[in-house]
């Protein structure tokens, strides 16, 4: 199967019917999860805000855990090394544990885990990883079948972004994603996809936090030309948001590459901005000849980490 | 006076004694605040975690805010407009609102609001932003004394850090600045610190997340000779996370250029860590014949949003 085979699957994952139910005894959330996995709860965490939502991405987690938390672990491999140990230390402290898992470990550490289908990339996975979630907010079920079909057209003809991904291999930029609330963090997740994928550097921020840092370089940075921006628009920004992205541009005199969610739904912003960005990253790994499955390294990397556990 | 003498007052703001009291009946916490403001509100979520902590950087606040939600803003100037919207809202759910400020609006808005020495430029104030936070969660004065006596030491003998900014400046380079628990968030303020003063493009990121994609890119990336990695070290820091430096730099063949943090206490290993910072970001500026205290871009863009705001 090639990779854009897997990068088409996305609709079908927002059928997906598991739910990570809120109980309303809870009053906190904290979720854990790295990279790939640990992106779906940094893009809840800024969508669901009955409840505070904390993420953890590393070994640890807060003091304030009890019985009175609910503790979602997500990993796609279930053996991600971060995750289980936090969800130790979860356990220790009593709080309520629900896990989103393809199987491994973590499977077997959490009962009731919801079992996602495996044999995916877990960046490729990101509707099962994310939809339990959303359900739990109860976002209506007509937001979820918008967005698929939203998906399925962009999958039917998504050559035209072949043309951000040309734009950013010609000269060997590296780009920069500027996210907008309500969904900053998919800026962070184009970010990954670019190193994932296409194996390159990157960077996100927000609008308007990079108002207050990244405007100045922009003006006056020695090598700005070598960099490539995207702005991630969505229906549901704010006018004064409109604003900061046209003044900002304009006084720094920088050229923002504008990518627009579809559609009318919150859902639907959501996984179609989420979705270019999976094929902006895509194409540009294929203009670079590269694979953009091939995650080798990363695999070394647990390989000499485990070693150098053994020879402690 | 020179912007270097501003740096050096970091050391006096440290016997900062005003107090963010926590009331026990608090359930919750959540900071508002821009850029150089708003960073004491990240550094200090990730220091205290006996209750939740979350961060607001935008126009909004989370719904589940009310009258056991402590809610502290904080905004140098007292006049910045995604800060002072998000206390009109905290304050119409009942939030205990607390402030710290060296005046404008927010100083006549909220009683009681800390008020901090005006004069000084936001970044420059992080001491007087941070410590009323760090006391509110008790944390020993003999921590605070420790840091302002290396802070002096440091301010008696910044010149070795210029190495560090000549290493950037010689061949253009765009810093990356990698932060590690529990001391992650001053990679930001790192970032921010080389926008602001340096006037160039920069971008942050932690272990172990950046295990999960940027890692990919370091072996990878068309561009790598044109970062200088840092990475900030503590004596806090896992050893989990020691290998894990050691391992990505030697697999992906990039030199990562060290920078630790200084003395016993977790107060002196912040501030010192902050303080290299704020050393090599002005060296930077001066190297690159840049005003290391100039904004003016960023009071140029608040003016044409005032504008903008009047037209609608």
């Amino acid at each position: 199967m090639d990779y854009i085979e897997e990068i088409k699957k996305l609709k079908d994952q927002l059928s997906f019917a598991e739910e990570i139910e809120i109980p309303d005894q809870v009053e906190n959330i904290v979720i854990a999860g790295m990279g790939g996995s640990g992106i779906a709860g940094r893009i809840f965490k800024e969508i669901y805000d009955k409840k505070p939502v904390l993420t953890v991405d590393s070994y640890d987690i807060p003091e304030f855990v009890n019985h009175k938390t609910l503790f979602v672990a997500i990993s796609y491999s279930g053996n991600t090394e971060e995750t289980l140990e936090t969800v130790k230390k979860a356990r220790k402290k009593g709080a309520i544990i629900r896990a989103i898992t393809s199987g491994g470990i973590l499977s077997q550490e959490v009962k009731n885990s919801i079992i996602i289908p495996s044999g995916l990339q877990p960046r490729s996975s990101i509707g099962y990883l994310l939809v339990p979630l959303l359900r739990g907010a109860n976002i209506p079920e007509n937001e979820f079948k918008e967005a698929a079909n939203n998906l399925e057209t962009m999958d039917n003809n998504s050559f035209y972004l072949k043309d951000v991904a040309k734009g950013i291999s010609t000269g060997k930029k590296t780009p920069v994603v500027y996210g907008t609330p309500p969904f900053r963090e998919v800026a962070y997740r184009w970010k990954t996809q670019f190193n994932e994928n296409s194996k390159i550097l990157s960077y996100s921020s927000y609008f308007p936090e990079l108002n207050h840092n990244d405007t100045m370089a922009l003006e006056n940075d020695y090598r700005k030309d070598d960099f490539y921006f995207i702005v991630l628009e969505s229906k549901y920004m704010d006018n004064k948001i409109r604003e900061r992205i046209r003044i900002t541009s304009e006084l720094c005199k920088i050229k923002f590459n504008i990518v627009s969610g579809e559609g009318e739904s919150k859902v639907s912003q959501l996984f179609t901005l989420i979705h270019k960005g999976d094929y902006i990253s895509y194409y540009l790994a294929k203009e670079r000849n590269i694979d953009p499955r091939d995650v080798s390294i990363i695999e070394k990397l647990k390989k000499e980490l485990a070693k150098s556990d053994i020879n402690k």
